[in-house]
């Protein structure tokens, strides 16, 4: 029986796209929540100023490849590189404020309670 | 209010290790299991012949840098390098064939809907 698996690596632009990419990896519902782990591509987007994520769910943010940096609302920028990871609690805001537009930015997330729509329900979407 | 946060490449080791090492980076409790998030940090290491993992729920791995082998139940070996990602469905037995024993390997594990022991509870363990 195959598995959702792929390489987060693979087929990366060779210049800027026009939006920032997301990509659900695989999803798996709970009674509390899904637990959603996506792919988000960057080529030099940010948030647009005065925007802020404000989520009523737990993300973990990795960057795999690439450069950004990011905003707690009541922090300084913090400039993240390889390896670089946070969790970012339910209710914190945040924000992308710049990504490089050199090269790709490739990030894991891990979106942990996340509300289910109900299209979204089951798990092993692959991308 | 700092949030937990690391780098996934930092304080990797110049030679080998005596074991793997495995680090919980965060952790979150849910009615349905934790979903907690390792660094495992592998210089060689493999899983002892004819012994398999056999959890009872979902693990999703990345290898971030490195090479290793890994093996489910009923597949030949899958060769994994950076960006290589898969889920492994709660109940598929799998053990680690081959860790690249000349450099670290860095994976990161989300393992969801964990059992959560009485001691573990809580969240924003760092490391």
């Amino acid at each position: 029986m195959s598995v959702p698996a792929g390489n987060l690596l693979a087929g990366l632009p060779s210049g800027s796209l026009p939006d920032e990419l997301f990509t659900t990896l695989t999803e798996t519902a709970a009674s509390t929540g899904a637990v959603r782990i996506e792919r988000i591509l960057s080529t030099g987007q940010a948030s647009p100023e005065g925007f802020w994520y404000d989520q009523g769910w737990d993300e973990f943010v990795l960057v795999v490849q690439g450069a950004a940096r990011l905003q707690l609302d009541g922090e300084a920028e913090r400039t993240l590189g390889p390896g670089d990871w946070l969790m970012i609690p339910a209710g914190r805001r945040h924000r992308v404020a710049w990504t490089d537009p050199t090269a790709p930015t490739v990030w894991l997330a891990v979106h942990i309670g996340e509300p289910i729509p109900p299209k979204k329900m089951g798990r092993g979407q692959n991308a």
